[in-house]
């Protein structure tokens, strides 16, 4: 099918883009010695994944445990659900595992670890766990050097397998020395503790980092057994404005039409609002504020100046950055274009599945998931 | 089923709150002489909207043919689709008509109008149509006065049935005061136009308004034939902060586990990121910025101070908004938290069922759908 024959709007993905992105990635941290583990979060879809790694059981990350479980049912084994667990939680990732599947969790906290060790006894399994380090003050984890540390691990007693960070700060970084500097600190964090709890006598065979701009710029994964990151099988607008890729790397466009000319405003109005784009405006901090997204062709070719300046439900307000006159003919009422996303996760989180191009052609619908 | 049955996160319906807030604008825009046509958007489930009309049949408005079609499978057969209409959709939409549905469109070029009655022409119906006037320069449509308005009713000929517009700029206001005004304007403009066709000798049946804010404050809807509000079914912190309701009014909320503690930095990690809560920071240009959402005990009672400062896909960061000291020993790791959102129709979006509350227990789960 021509992109003319389908309904807007939609999510489009760049299947040669994807998997450039993907083999980049893949080759990048191999050739550093260390194991890709993608994270699932951002695609939410067994096709892109499969895409992603080289093998067809994983290992993957997951922020779910309905991720887990789906890609479980599509012949994944080796999954990591990188959310601190939550006591109530336990017995449906035991039951996973009971199933055959190799999950892990993560802790940062005595009381979370004391509560996975007791759930999983209780369903005759053990629920191997990674506790949870902070190297940038961002989120979640216990700080290097915190004695907590060695009583989380006490607390997790056999069911403790290593040490996860997310240096999720480098997503606000504004240049990329900067980056290298976030994900040297990363990985000294991680390697630190794994030094700690290996001196305290413990099991600590993972030692696991990751973030897109991290995994990207990082020197070296001395010390590393694994990286997780997610969004640079599609990228997007921040990664863009991080320098971690170019705008010619996105994957992932939401088509829109144009509805309406607001000629005295100078703007188009499109079919392509926020329940399209998302509300995510993660630009808006970085040099340049892509507004909701910027504005493309129906061939994908960024138009200069034009980004969605405004979106309500089902509309977008494309303008241009300056304000300034819109050949409106050349954008007339029915007109395709296509809109780069801020953040692939939040937009394509808008969709329930990705139509496929291939040369310019819809080949193929995949199906993507959401929910708990 | 209680709440510590659930898994969280969950979109949680207070089905009082949901009665109380649908019966009080029925009573209001009755009582003052105009038709209420539900918009369906914010809820997107059959069964809200049951609640929110007198009739089995509508009217509602949609803003997705999806929703139409939907709607009309489920026994609704007065629908307004209330976005401008794409050239590429009218035979859809004609699809709908042939199948008995009272499906009307709207436009604001003629265009789009040339467009609607040459597709419905070529499927052989008549798809009923309205103007959309541009009350208050927010986004789309026709300004009072401005010679298109009988250049769009000439193209449209013998679909045309009347003008319609949304005075989203109400949702800026800063006073209800300000709402009032807003809401004058909104309906002097759809008036003025409709006497501005009748003059030419047009049919204008319909004179439809609509905004939560312009429908609670209007004076007078005198001219008016119908008003379309969505969010006021379940209000939100938005609707809160310009006065529109209280905080006790909004009939849903997210339920988050804590997970975490960040002792040193007064924050408690939950479980309900963006991806629960969705990005919408409606309130960030309001007099209070309520963060990614009010926090609240179980019972669904605002803790003071507390809010979402933050979130990340499946985590949220729950801080005082002085950044103050938090009681941690008041929520364990485990316990259950409820979120107010910011925006009901962004938060909604975000969760493929209602868990319907009475009298604090779960009696019902009701589907609400995406997609276009």
């Amino acid at each position: 099918m021509t992109l003319d024959e389908i309904e807007s709007p939609a999510l489009l993905l760049d299947h040669e883009k994807l998997e450039r992105n993907c083999a980049r990635m893949r080759s990048h941290v191999h050739s550093r010695g260390a194991v890709l583990r993608p994270h699932v979060k951002t695609a939410k879809c067994v096709e892109v994944t499969r895409i992603a790694l080289d093998a067809e059981e994983g290992p993957i990350t997951v922020s779910t445990l309905r991720e887990a479980e789906y890609f479980f049912d599509h012949g994944f084994r080796d999954i990591l659900y990188a959310v601190g667990m939550a006591p109530a939680k336990v017995e449906r990732a035991a039951g996973l595992v009971k199933r055959g599947a190799r999950v892990a969790a993560i802790v940062d906290s005595v009381e979370a670890a004391a509560s996975v060790a007791r759930g999983a006894g209780k369903a005759g399994v053990t629920l191997p766990t990674l506790i949870e380090i902070d190297s940038d003050g961002h989120r979640a984890g216990v700080r290097p050097g915190d004695p907590r540390l060695l009583e989380v691990a006490q607390a997790l007693g056999k069911s403790l397998r290593g040490v996860m960070t997310h240096a999720g700060d480098s997503y606000n970084c504004r240049a990329t020395d900067d980056i290298r500097k976030v994900a040297a600190r990363e990985r000294e964090a991680v390697v630190a503790c794994a030094q700690a709890l290996r001196s305290a006598g413990h099991d600590c065979s993972v030692v696991s980092v990751g973030s897109t701009p991290t995994a990207t710029f990082a020197d070296s994964f001395a010390g590393v057994t694994e990286v997780r990151t997610g969004v640079y099988m599609f990228h997007d607008l921040v990664m863009a404005g991080l320098g971690v890729c170019e705008l010619g790397d996105i994957a992932i466009s939401v088509l829109a039409t144009v509805i309406g000319h607001q000629r005295d405003k100078n703007w188009i109005l499109t079919d392509a609002g926020w329940m399209a784009l998302s509300r995510d405006r993660g630009t808006a901090s970085q040099w340049v504020d892509q507004g909701y997204g910027v504005v493309c062709d129906a061939a994908g070719e960024p138009i200069a100046d034009l980004i969605v300046t405004e979106s309500n439900q089902e509309h977008g307000i494309v303008a241009r950055r300056d304000g300034g006159a819109i050949d409106f003919e050349r954008f007339p009422v029915g007109s395709r274009l296509r809109v780069l996303p801020n953040h692939a996760c939040a937009t394509a989180a808008q969709h329930g599945e990705y139509k496929v191009l291939r040369g310019g052609k819809v080949t193929d619908t995949w199906e993507r998931f959401g929910g708990w």
